[in-house]
């Protein structure tokens, strides 16, 4: 959006709910009183409610419901992540964008949609993407070994349980990449990358949050298994100010991620986790292993003991609980 | 290119010099020769020549010197490298093209070009791509981890080198992805690769050779460390014929790989090294290391030995003989 624009929105803001003449907001940007109006009429279409009161001004009386780039940037306090946000109303998936623009685009940057037509999980399996939630994915560019990137599957879920619980959301994390509310999913994690053989050129952490939606509105399928933040707190949250506060926490790990400090995320995930101790079935391409998890590795694997007492690192697989 | 014309080829090459109407070429195919007199003026375009002899017909003189699918595809004896090729006159970079096509594109699908005007090596470097040289991408779509990506690496250097020998070129192997002649670069190996965080989409394999050009047309910091099959043997090379040898070992390995055999192909790779035995420095983003280099771990990464008598697997970095 043109700078003139987004400057009309932080002045109609800045008023706290009294009016704002046209003549006084273009001397304050440097244009026309018309040209405010045009502005205003611009904003109105974009769903803020502005209202006009002849011989008095402007009044904003409620922001739009969307996840506009000029929304979640005025009062985000991040230095990277978030910094360059690309909005879409309608995707496919905004990992697919994200991955097409990856090469281009400076680390941290955000790719962000209302709905997603063909949302993904691991190995192409569909999510569900409708109207309410948040569909994000983040481009991180980090030099570091394509058999390291399962840790920032890891930093993000601690990102998202951290936001969720400074909301009373009560979040744990399921090996590798669900976060869970009493068992039920809430959001999926899908980290994917574009690398040399030992080198990634760029990471794309696709975050998938159900927030204001009905469980009762998901496919069957899903009813059973999945939970939302409407559904868990009884009402609807600002999402503007969830997204702020979830990029937030994701900088600050990243910077630890990025300074070496992997060793704290990962005590943290063990923190939140709802998977150690659990009795699990892994079902690997390989074979299948049942036991109880007991920890995790450096490099993002989960420790599973079986009953004989032997132990097995597994990197990849899909967890279920027995 | 259509069917049609194709077969046309076919005729003429199996006539032997020989000439053949157009009427029987007609018939054998099905149309009239009217539409062979087009097939052919289409061909002689293409680079064929053709010679029409009146009251006689037609004889092939010689095929084009372009690396055409048609004349890659007639004699090629692989079943999943190169069945379906994908052929350009000039292309920013293989590999690039190979990457948009990943997703879509079926396991050993090869692209290739006659020019690259922006060949890249490793991290992004420059890689001289001329006419005359073999420029290819393979994509592989395999089931394995990230960190197994390397492997397909030294895959693709045998493969090289092997096809190479055939040919009376003694092609060696420089760790981890150059193919060397007395010391000089004739191929580097590009593998990239697009991946979720524990499992790969696909991979791309970069293939460029130096074939039929002198070292005296490279740009001069190249003109004395690389150089090509045309100054090695003497003469030019067929092309054609060099890339299907070389699709046909690459299968015979991809085929082993995938059935478990890397052992095999690493042993030999190491009876190929060139680096193996030599003193060398290694440059990696963390630290400097200098020693013997002793042997190839699992992952493709190289064995050092310092002069303490202590030993680092070093999995990424620049490998310089010192």
């Amino acid at each position: 959006m043109q700078n003139n624009i987004l400057e009309v929105i932080r002045i109609l803001k800045g008023a706290n709910g009294q009016p704002v003449s046209g003549a006084e907001i273009g001397t304050s940007i440097g244009v026309s009183r018309t040209m405010i109006w045009k502005y205003v009429q611009a904003l109105q279409k974009r769903g803020y409610s502005i209202e006009s009161i002849p011989g008095s001004g402007y009044i904003l009386r409620s922001e739009p419901d969307f996840l506009y780039p000029e929304l979640i940037t005025e009062g985000l306090d991040t230095d990277i992540i978030g910094t360059e946000l690309v909005y879409y109303d309608k995707v496919q998936s905004t990992n697919d964008i994200a991955k097409q623009i990856g090469s281009e685009a400076s680390d941290g940057t955000v790719v962000i949609a209302e709905i997603q037509d063909s949302g993904r999980g691991r190995r192409g399996c569909d999510w569900c993407s409708p109207e309410g939630g948040i569909w994000l994915s983040v481009i991180l560019k980090l030099s570091m070994s394509p058999s390291h990137a399962s840790r920032l599957t890891l930093m993000a879920g601690v990102a998202v349980a951290e936001t969720l619980r400074k909301i009373g959301v009560n979040a744990s994390l399921k090996w590798p990449n669900d976060v869970l509310v009493g068992g039920k999913k809430i959001c999926g994690i899908l980290t994917e990358m574009e690398a040399e053989a030992e080198i990634i050129n760029y990471v794309v952490i696709g975050i998938g949050i159900n927030a204001n939606m009905d469980p009762e509105s998901f496919p069957d399928d899903l009813k059973k298994t999945s939970t939302t933040i409407k559904y868990e707190l009884g009402k609807e949250i600002d999402r503007v100010i969830f997204v702020q506060s979830l990029l937030s926490t994701l900088e600050q790990h990243y910077i630890k991620f990025n300074t070496g400090s992997f060793d704290e995320i990962l005590q943290k995930w063990i923190d939140l986790s709802d998977t150690l101790g659990k009795q699990v079935c892994m079902v690997t391409p390989v074979k299948m292993y049942e036991g109880k998890a007991i920890g995790i590795s450096e490099d993002g694997g989960l420790i599973v003991e079986m009953a004989d007492g032997s132990k097995e690192t597994l990197i990849s697989g899909r967890c279920m609980y027995v």
